[in-house]
């Protein structure tokens, strides 16, 4: 693999120039350019100066880069290939930070050209919040990183782009995109879905008691729709099959309740109780966040 | 009403340790007598000095309060009000700090004495830890505080009450113990089984790959089981209702998903996404915590 003397950045949001940001405080050496198609944006991004340059051009963007990071909406990937692909140069890296796996790796394989190494990236990171005004060079510290590789994946990209994310502060795991999209279905997609279900479900007049429990509860809930829509749609039999079994727990707690079941009840909490206490151990000793 | 010169509180865990410390802190002319049944729950509160004095005797720790607070487990309150009703004095107000308020105006009509006034209370305060080595004296900051009251409420007694969380931090609203159990029924235990169903819904294997999203959305369901355990058998009606209303919301996102129905994800998204907007708007006018 070539050494990282460039980094280019498709899409300016939250987590695209949190990205340009974090490589200007882990790897100062590297450049760190930026692109975004709409001017308004690139505009913010300049004053803002969360890479050390915003192109104007995409095809420009990513000619000398020597790994190429898509952060634009999921449903723009497919089109972004297309656009980049005959300005790629020979053994650049591309990946994207999408919350869904199968789909892109699909559409790298229909769309880029031999010579250019695809693996898949899910920084589970990010807030409820949009836009590159919330960037952060911080966002990545202690965050996951699951990066999705097939047979067809090159191994050293694959370990470059390991690398890369290490630097930048995540603990990295590496899987399948079906299988990411199965795990990620149900712990990552699924707490989006439940959070809007349970906002859904309450009235203006019964939220005005929520307390911090339903605030934590719910916070997911605030981020962007169009990203969220993209996930679900990108995931769809993962995500349903995910409502179905957390369906399932809420009718067996719900059985247990009516009955006035003390023992059921408790065993059923007891069991949440302590899978969150090994998560929490877990994650602790991986030195990976908790809030 | 008396002027508050002495508060008891029953039961010194992560709630009433917390009482204790934010009346040390804010009403310092108070005396603050704190008790526990368990000698080394006692024992723990002297050492961390939650109280101006801890008692050894429950009906000597209340024989002199003009204010008794019962934060232990809801499953003891009857058996606490019998314990206390001889040694009250007269005029004294008595409240709890229970998450359902139905069965405790209950008992307390039942149990105790006239010339003893009883209102309930609610304070939405807590986190998933338990026991006095967690309590704070900021616990109340900026935390919605619940009373509870009937048409046989003292009017006076529920002013004073009010006063009282209020110079504790709280934001207080007052409604009827029914009501109360049905807002809160969605809004509070809600959340903690539709967090237990997501952790269950979830095996270790899945749980690893948790983001901050998932540890967020499902942090109440650290909380103690048996005080969780209680809180939904003393509301089983309100909360198997609530259960019901989340999976009619879930049901409805799984037909948008599985359809593919982009507009329909979008809407209920949307929906969901201006509803938290409009609370976390409403809470920060009113200067309620977010976090």
């Amino acid at each position: 693999m070539k050494e990282l003397k460039q980094i280019t950045v498709l899409g300016m949001g939250l987590l695209g120039g949190s990205i340009t940001l974090a490589v200007l405080r882990s790897l100062p050496k590297v450049k760190a350019v930026g692109y975004s198609h709409r001017p308004v944006t690139r505009r913010k991004a300049r004053q803002l100066a969360v890479a050390t340059e915003i192109a104007n051009d995409i095809k420009q963007s990513v000619s000398e880069a020597d790994l190429v990071i898509l952060a634009t909406p999921i449903s723009a990937f497919d089109q972004v290939f297309c656009q980049i692909r005959d300005s790629l140069p020979a053994g650049c890296i591309v990946t994207d930070v999408g919350s869904t796996k199968v789909l892109p790796h699909r559409w790298a394989a229909k769309r880029l050209p031999k010579g250019v190494y695809y693996v898949g990236s899910h920084p589970i990171a990010g807030s409820e919040q949009r836009g590159v005004g919330f960037a952060r060079a911080d966002l990545f510290d202690q965050a996951v990183c699951v990066l999705t590789t097939t047979q067809k994946t090159n191994r050293l990209a694959a370990e470059a782009l390991k690398k890369f994310w290490s630097q930048l502060g995540c603990s990295v795991k590496l899987t399948g995109p079906a299988e990411h999209d199965r795990v990620l279905g149900n712990i990552s997609h699924l707490p989006h879905i439940v959070a809007a279900a349970l906002i859904n479900a309450n009235n203006d007049q019964t939220l005005k008691f929520a307390g911090k429990g339903f605030m934590d509860t719910t916070r997911v809930a605030s981020g962007p729709v169009n990203i969220w829509t993209d996930i679900f749609l990108g995931n769809t039999k993962n995500t349903a099959g995910g409502i179905d079994k957390v369906i399932a727990q809420l009718e067996k707690l719900k059985k247990a309740i009516t009955a006035g079941d003390k023992k059921q009840i408790e065993k059923l909490l007891e069991k949440a109780r302590l899978s969150r206490a090994r998560l929490v151990k877990y994650k602790m000793k991986r030195k990976e966040s908790l809030l």
